[in-house]
């Protein structure tokens, strides 16, 4: 059977990611680097924007016989990174980014993350479960991970970011994600983790932002329900989107069954979007994604 | 070879289109009375909605041994459709309704529509094409159709749309399809063809109403672009919908792209919503479509 | 948060599903009988294959004012059945059917069903899961199912399938899901269950028939996986399919990527196969389904 | 609107494609060559296969600035090629493959190759159109391409080849495309062309191998058809997959409205296919594909 370490990783592998503007020479130094110190690469993949000039490449190379001590790579890459004034950082496949999963009543998307964490498709640790209602602690525990429950009433709404921001601290939490957890954070929150937390909306965003995307969905007679994943910006349901998918609904469809079906959406899309974010296969460029997979 | 006589049709049938208050004995009533007539149901297909207490059906039924001559049908089927206070309609599969399409320089729905008329998957007559540019001639002449040429500027809108109207008229035109026809039909025009005007609108509804819809998408960053065929009323992009698809794009699609995926999105959901029209499968109730297929 | 009580059955209906030679009357006469006993139909559904001369009805109505007593419903229905040859049974939506799992070492199935049992997806009693492995046994806890390890080894086939019988007869079982069991079950042991058992094959049946249906689709280079569910029957994975679904895979797709992507079709695809026979949705006719959703 | 020049290559740019067994440096030396001399990279992808120690590598470069002439690009290129064992080819934007399409009496892809032709998405010259039934001629004429009817009878196939591969060379046709051509090419005329005719086959294969697939899939109650667009091998159906999809069919659909769906799904399959063949995105690696779109 498959486990996380195996799944997309070699045993022992880097990842660059880099973001700089287009110019002539970028890929033949990065890889004529990497080259020189027996770094093979495994898997290479980059996108050019013409209409912003801006370059992005990921990089993944085996680490086996490569010859520079990872610790001292960013000293080995500094020169070649500013000559072409590149935003770029370098993440190895033994470190297991540590994300935190933030949930409310509705478990769907918890339950169906754990277990894919449990059966090994995610090459993270989940040391952390946080929810605004009690119901999720015995699904944490069953998956061994450590829960806290936080209210957020509405008048103590700061306390309680404030007590997640510790928890998120103490277990040194690489990024969040939001599990449908049905509350808005306040910008101070989202700062803390820029481009580190995910959400995942239910529907074909920009279409139903907002409250109740199903039921206006519903109202509006579509034929096809979505779910989208993004990343939280201050402005609601506007950060930049990781993944969506959508599902064929018909008029026989209650709005229960567009919750059931919406809910098969939600768990694979955001899925997909934690399994990218944890094996680096993201970039950012504007409001946009670049999903190297 | 298929045809579009023997497609989804049985060579003489009848369609019964009914909507009225939910109420007991409705099927039982419609189905007896039409088994007393000898009309053995072919298809039959229901919908009721208790939160409107609206019920809504299509049954189908073999003309062959049918015992009522169908231009005594409405006298036969008076009492019953007073008794349940139906709207309802009856359409024979011997009449091929008589659409016309309204295309602009984009002619790509326009060749899709006419190819398939022409191989038999649109049981239908096309006896205009009518486009404010007059590239299309070509190709509706090929096909063997009428083309007139209206141009639509900006101050003499209005005369053009008399134009259209009267040609309309002219050839019985049962209802309309706007082909990727770029213009905004001022609401006049539209109340002459009361939910008988089919749109392909480039996006995934209500997503990006209005103009460039891909453009938009494309600034947006979405992972899929979607196109939605639907009634044109009085609001933009608001009327019912009678069907929606999308297709997966990447951050490595073009604008370009974008718009050539579309295409085949707004081929296919175009010509559903045609095919359904012409086959009488779809109901409307309150802003929203049944599509019994 | 919507329970299986209320998903799709009203909370007092019953179904009626018939299969009979096609014939005038059949529904007046149905219908009829219905409304005469104040059955308000709240779904019906029919399906006629003139090539076969055999249609197929499934019929849902509410029993709040239904003045049979459901237990005399035989004696009522009796007459009509036998003028039309009717091969037919009648559901209660208060009675909840009771299922049994059958899993082996892979539990991504087994997970996701249960999870859907507890939310209130599926109307039925999951009181019993069965392994061929012992690592289920505490995931059938956690969701308080009763579990068996029974081992299938070569040469105690037999005695493990009495087992297994044994411990269905104790469990009342109407019907048995294989969740990505992996073990070929003898007619012995499927003749006492006709048409009740469900599996799930990770492939688009007909394509890769058999073992290891990834590995010879990832040899052969499609661009889709797919997953089917289906009644078994004596040949293997030829058994009338219920619902089958694909998703795209890439060149980059690894096998572990194709198992990943599968799992993720498995689960949806066996939990709709599932809903649809707790809700008495399925009718077989020759070696098809006709699925009534 | 969109042309085909600008569709997806820049107007000025070379595509190198590359195949041979990984080694450290393939990457380095050959961006450093194309740097070296001014080759600015547009589009870069590769693969790797690391069981069968195979790398594949297509390279879009723009020619602006490049200074080597391309008519000198192999002499220049030979010694980096040979000290990695590749197997090369370069294609220069500004050359328009140059395609046949071989029809029978279903034209639907051909009316739909032959309109996206037009419209700009493909970026190639349709010099030739062959069918062996003579509906086709006035399509073909309508869209300006030369037509000739070769008729294939049982006993003189043969000598109907050597007329096709005669057109084929008169018209320095650079691949073929089988659009719904439904007879079986001689292993003789297929050697002229080898991984250079691409035929639609109207099944996901490898289900429904051969004669009529959408029959058997009737047959069988399959919830989905598909289409496969692959390369023509000595052996039917066998050869590598280059693209397939599937559509949504139910118990109501006909045999005929499987036709017509699946028509929908051959259009756009066939001409994903023929696109990334024109704009050299397909490399071959055992019996499979890779698309690097």
């Amino acid at each position: 059977m498959s486990t996380g370490e195996t799944l997309n990783f070699k045993p022992s592998s880097a990842v660059l990611l880099i973001s700089c503007p287009d110019k002539l020479g970028i890929m033949a130094e990065t890889f004529t680097f990497l080259a020189r110190h027996n770094g093979n690469v495994l898997q290479a993949d980059n996108f050019g924007d013409p209409d912003q000039n801006v370059f992005l490449m990921r990089v993944e190379w085996d680490l086996q016989r490569f010859d520079i001590d990872m610790r001292d790579f960013p000293a080995h890459f500094a020169r070649l990174a500013e000559r072409f004034q590149m935003q770029w950082r370098v993440a190895l496949s033994s470190y297991r980014p540590r994300i935190a999963v933030l949930a409310s009543r509705q478990d769907h998307c918890l339950a169906d993350l754990l277990h894919r964490h449990q059966i090994g498709e995610l090459a993270c640790e989940v040391p952390l479960v946080v929810s605004n209602h009690p119901e999720a602690q015995r699904l944490a525990e069953f998956y061994g991970v450590e829960f806290h429950h936080v209210p957020m009433e509405k008048d103590r709404k700061a306390g309680a970011e404030n007590t997640i921001l510790d928890l998120m601290r103490a277990h040194n939490i690489d990024f969040i994600v939001l599990a449908r957890f049905m509350q808005v954070l306040s910008n101070g929150f989202i700062q803390h983790y820029p481009n580190r937390i995910i959400n995942i909306h239910h529907s074909f965003l920009p279409a139903f932002v907002g409250a109740k995307p199903y039921h206006r969905a519903f109202e509006r007679g579509v034929k096809l329900v979505g779910a989208t994943a993004h990343y939280v910006t201050e402005v609601l349901d506007e950060g930049p989107i990781i993944e969506q998918d959508t599902v064929r609904v018909s008029h026989r469809d209650t709005l229960d069954v567009l919750l059931q079906k919406g809910r098969d959406l939600e768990k694979v899309v955001l899925s997909r979007a934690v399994r990218w974010q944890v094996e680096n296969r993201i970039l950012l460029y504007g409001n946009k994604t670049t999903v190297f997979d």
